[in-house]
C-alpha cells in the first residue's frame, strides 16, 4: 500500500486504522470511520483547490458540479480499484472475497486514508497523492462537461441569429431495456438537422446539436 | 475588517474580491463566487479537523451531525454578524440598507474572505481566524447535543425495561409569543414526570425526560 502511493507512514497503527473497516472491528480496536469524516472534508478541499487553480475562468456553478462529480462514490471507487485498494482493506467475514467489496466500502477506506496521510504527515504529501490520483479523471469530466454545452451554443446562436429555439424530438427509440439507444433530430425554423444518437436522451440531443453547429459552421 | 480579523492581507485585491457580492458586480470586476465555493471547502476541513481532535471518543455520525450545524448558513451568518461583517461588504444597489443584507449573502461573503486569506497567507492563518470565531459556537452545538440525549436515554431505558415510550404532554404555555415558556410532563405508565420547563417544546421535554431518569436512577 505505501509503495503504491508512495508515502510512507511514520505511525503504521494510522495506516492500519485508516483500513479496518467497522465490520472488521473487533473489541474496541477503532475502526476507520472517524478518519472517513477527516478524509471527507480534505478531499473536497483539494479538490476544490486543483479546480479553483486549474480552471481560473471557470465559474462557481461548474466548479461546484465538477467537484460533486470528482468526489462521487463512484469515481472514489474506481480509483481506490487502480491503487487496488481492495487487497489491503480489513473488512469482516461476511465478505468471504475482498475482491467483491461494494464500491461504498472501497470508497469509504480511500477516504479514511487519505485523513490518515494528513494526520501522519501533513496537508502536503496529501496533496501530492490525491493530485496524482485525480487528475486524469478531472481532466476526463471538464472534457465530458464541455462537450455538454453543444446544446447550449446552439441554443445561444439560434436565440441570437434567428431569435427562436431549437426544438428536439427523439425519433427512434431502439436497443433492449437496459441499453437503450435514442435517435433524435433537433428543428430549427423549417429544417431539420442529425440524426444524433446516444445511449441517453440527453446525450442524442448532445449529437444532434453538434451536427447542425457543423452545418451552420460554428464549431471551432 | 483586518484589524476585526487580526491578519492583514499582502494582496488587498483578494480582501476586495471577497468582499464583493455578485450582485455589485460591474462589468468584468470578478465577484467572491469563485472564492466563496473554495472557502466553502475550506471551512468544512478546519471544522473537521477542530471537531476530529477535540472530541476523540466522538464517533462519525455525531461529528457529522455537529459539523453539519456549525457550518449552516444560519451559524454562519451569525459568526458574520458578530465581526459586522456587513459594514464591508459591496452589494448591489437593490440592498439600500446593508445591514438588511440577507443572512445567505453574510455566509456567503464569510466564505468568500476564507478563500482568499488561504490564497493570501495559506491555512495555518486561516486555521487561527476560524477556531477563533468558532470555537464558542461548537462548545454551544456539543453541550446541546449531549442534552438532546435525554430524550432518547428514557426512550431507551422504557422500551427495554418496560416494553414502552415515555409520552409528553404540553401542559401549559406562558410568556409572550416572542419568548414563550413551555411545561412539558412526561407520561411512562400511570405516572407523570416533570414538569419540565424550556424555551422551545423539545428544550421543555428534555428537562422533563431528566426529571424522569433521574428518578429511575439512570443518570450518571
Amino acid at each position: 500500500m505505501e509503495n503504491t502511493l508512495n508515502y510512507e507512514f511514520r505511525d503504521k497503527l494510522l495506516l492500519e486504522q485508516a483500513l479496518r473497516h467497522s465490520s472488521a472491528k473487533s473489541d474496541n480496536a477503532g475502526s476507520n470511520e472517524r478518519l472517513e469524516f477527516l478524509g471527507d472534508s480534505l478531499l473536497g478541499m483539494v479538490i476544490s483547490e486543483m479546480l479553483y487553480r486549474q480552471f481560473p475562468e471557470m465559474q462557481e456553478g461548474d466548479l461546484s458540479l465538477i467537484k460533486s462529480e470528482v468526489v462521487s462514490r463512484l469515481v472514489l471507487a474506481q480509483e481506490a480499484k487502480k491503487i487496488e485498494l481492495h487487497q489491503w482493506i480489513q473488512v469482516g467475514k461476511g465478505f468471504k472475497e475482498k475482491a467483491n467489496v461494494p464500491d461504498s466500502i472501497l470508497a469509504n477506506v480511500l477516504e479514511a486514508l487519505f485523513g490518515a496521510i494528513y494526520l501522519d504527515g501533513g496537508l502536503e504529501p496529501l496533496k501530492i497523492i490525491i493530485i496524482r490520483l485525480f487528475s486524469d479523471k478531472i481532466a476526463e469530466i471538464v472534457a465530458r462537461e464541455h462537450e455538454v454545452n453543444y446544446k447550449a451554443a446552439l441554443q445561444h446562436y439560434t436565440q441570437k441569429e434567428l431569435g427562436l429555439m431549437p426544438v428536439y424530438q427523439v425519433v427512434k427509440e431502439t436497443g433492449p431495456r437496459h441499453e437503450p439507444v435514442f435517435t433524435v433530430t433537433v428543428r430549427i425554423e423549417d429544417k431539420e438537422y442529425g440524426p444524433g444518437k446516444g445511449k441517453t436522451k440527453k446525450e442524442a440531443e448532445q449529437s444532434a446539436a453538434l451536427i447542425a453547429l457543423q452545418e451552420f459552421g460554428k464549431t471551432n
